[in-house]
């Protein structure tokens, strides 16, 4: 028997522990063309929350007393595919379980290089990654020189658009974070120029506009709602918003309303460009080459939370959706 | 003595009689390079409303006290400037008077096709024209095949975008309109496959559901709120919004919210693009020759609202914003 964690009942608002159901399952043999793997490392993700609900997003919805699935790295322990012998490492779809049986199709072999945990492949080489790369670089067009902004700038994928926009040659980079300690994670340690706690009574734009007194070319959008005001308030002419998602809305049950300042849109010729990674995903090659480098060089700093055991999975999940993680939220199996 | 309109208060809201005054003007001798432009039509547009308020917009707002300006096009009755002769015909951007001084440099000789009346300039060989046209091809994208809803579509820049549309070969033309007459207007001479009368209480997303039963590809947004949000609503994935202007909410003292389905934009991969005509200038010599043909042919249709005399353009100006006009709004001076 192994064990994974299935979806008991669809959340309504914010998710709670009850809403997961740890399940033990029986090991089923193998096809042609599949691989069991012993998941090491697996991802909990802010888009999983939508899939919880009934309906048709960009991704199928979870289905009710069913194992929920997500981003994992494991170990191929039992092969019937060629070409993926017992021994490898390889990257899937099919986390929140111990054990999975994979189509060889759906993994890809990973071999991290050295001192790099595997468990980079659910963040700074996987989709957060590649998320951060081409959002910053091919959605929201960034150039040398542009002042950037990214909001939730402490999770998986802000902590690396601000990197990235650094190393790219940024003017400026300013992030915001749900804590006065990730604020300063951003400046001490991955080098924001500024960054400011949105939990506090200060309006945003107010805070945006002293972290970024000479205005920004380009917003990265985590969060959404008022993030996204302020970002129109403070964004240049011509400006580009990449957005990406907008984790202040997941566990609204109604859509509170938008920013009153969108005829900015039209005085400052603003773009806003939302994006989905998986529509991205020839741009891996790239991301992986130029972000490679910079993990062996250590210009670019990944920080994990990392939460240890299938068990303890639904709190990994919650916990992130509370902003308790610092970089990306890992649940590490084996 | 001649005669033209100054600004005596800045509107709150939406503007009166109140805020204009006509005036008598003194004649005044050219410098070198002026000439004396005997204006013959002039132009009075949905940006003006901008303008009369303090502050900066993308355009400089009018001072009160002063004459207001605009476009205008007039014929040259004395020249202090080589290559504009008396009889010239130019389009330039002193309106608002019955004569006006212009630097050479700020004047544009036209010549109309035949059986083109010289306010063309004013609408579809001109601004109005550049914006339907750059706003749709380029901000938009718009390609062949394309479903294209138009909002505000039976004024000056909305007819002409459903009818480029048309022409380049969109798969379905939808435009909403604020009257039934209008609506008639759209589907009977303009060519629109359907159109919805947005001043009912039944719901935006709804009529325009109805209408583009398949959705949409492309929204070229002349109104901004409730359309917006409509437009998000049935826009298919990567669908693009070209943004040219908000009238909806040109004369609000308190901008409302914005819709509340901005995260749509993400999960749809939406691109919502702002734009001012004035950045395109380079590409009017393209939209002349293409509209111009078009209008040679008989396959597109311009229509004008004419109001006569320099002392009804506050009446006429004041008619558009309530949206009284059919196409093009034009204020015949002589």
């Amino acid at each position: 028997m192994t064990r994974g964690i299935k979806l008991r009942s669809r959340p309504v608002g914010w998710p709670d522990a009850g809403v997961f159901e740890l399940a033990e399952l029986p090991v089923t043999p193998l096809d042609a063309g599949q691989v069991r793997v012993r998941n090491l490392f697996m991802s909990v993700d802010p888009y999983m929350r939508g899939r919880m609900n009934e309906g048709k997003s960009y991704v199928p919805p979870f289905q009710v007393g069913e194992l929920l699935d997500g981003g994992a790295v494991g170990e191929v322990v039992e092969s019937r595919a060629d070409g993926l012998p017992v021994g490898e490492l390889v990257l899937h779809d099919r986390g929140w379980r111990e054990e999975a049986v994979v189509d060889a199709a759906r993994a890809r072999a990973v071999r991290p290089p050295e001192g790099i945990s595997p468990s980079a492949y659910l963040g700074v080489l996987g989709m957060p990654g590649l998320t951060a790369y081409v959002g910053l670089l091919d959605v929201a067009g960034f150039q040398e020189g542009d002042a950037v902004f990214v909001s939730g700038a402490a999770g998986a994928v802000g902590s690396l658009v601000g990197q990235i926009a650094r190393l790219r040659g940024a003017s400026r980079v300013v992030g915001s974070a749900g804590s006065e300690e990730k604020v300063r994670y951003l400046t001490e340690q991955l080098g924001f120029d500024a960054a400011f706690n949105y939990k506090t009574d200060r309006p945003l734009t107010e805070q945006l506009r002293s972290a970024a007194p000479d205005g920004i070319d380009v917003y990265f959008d985590n969060v959404g709602g008022d993030h996204l005001a302020a970002a129109i308030d403070c964004l240049h002419d011509h400006g580009r918003a990449a957005l990406c998602g907008a984790i202040s809305g997941y566990n609204e049950t109604e859509q509170p309303p938008g920013p009153g300042n969108l005829f900015k849109i039209v005085t400052k010729r603003l773009t806003l460009r939302g994006f989905i990674v998986g529509d991205h995903a020839a741009r891996m090659p790239d991301m992986i080459n130029e972000m490679g480098d910079w993990l062996r060089t250590g210009a670019i700093r990944f920080d994990e939370t990392v939460v240890e055991g299938i068990e303890n999975a639904p709190e990994a999940f919650l916990g992130m959706l509370r902003g308790e993680n610092r970089g990306k939220m890992i649940v590490k199996l084996a």
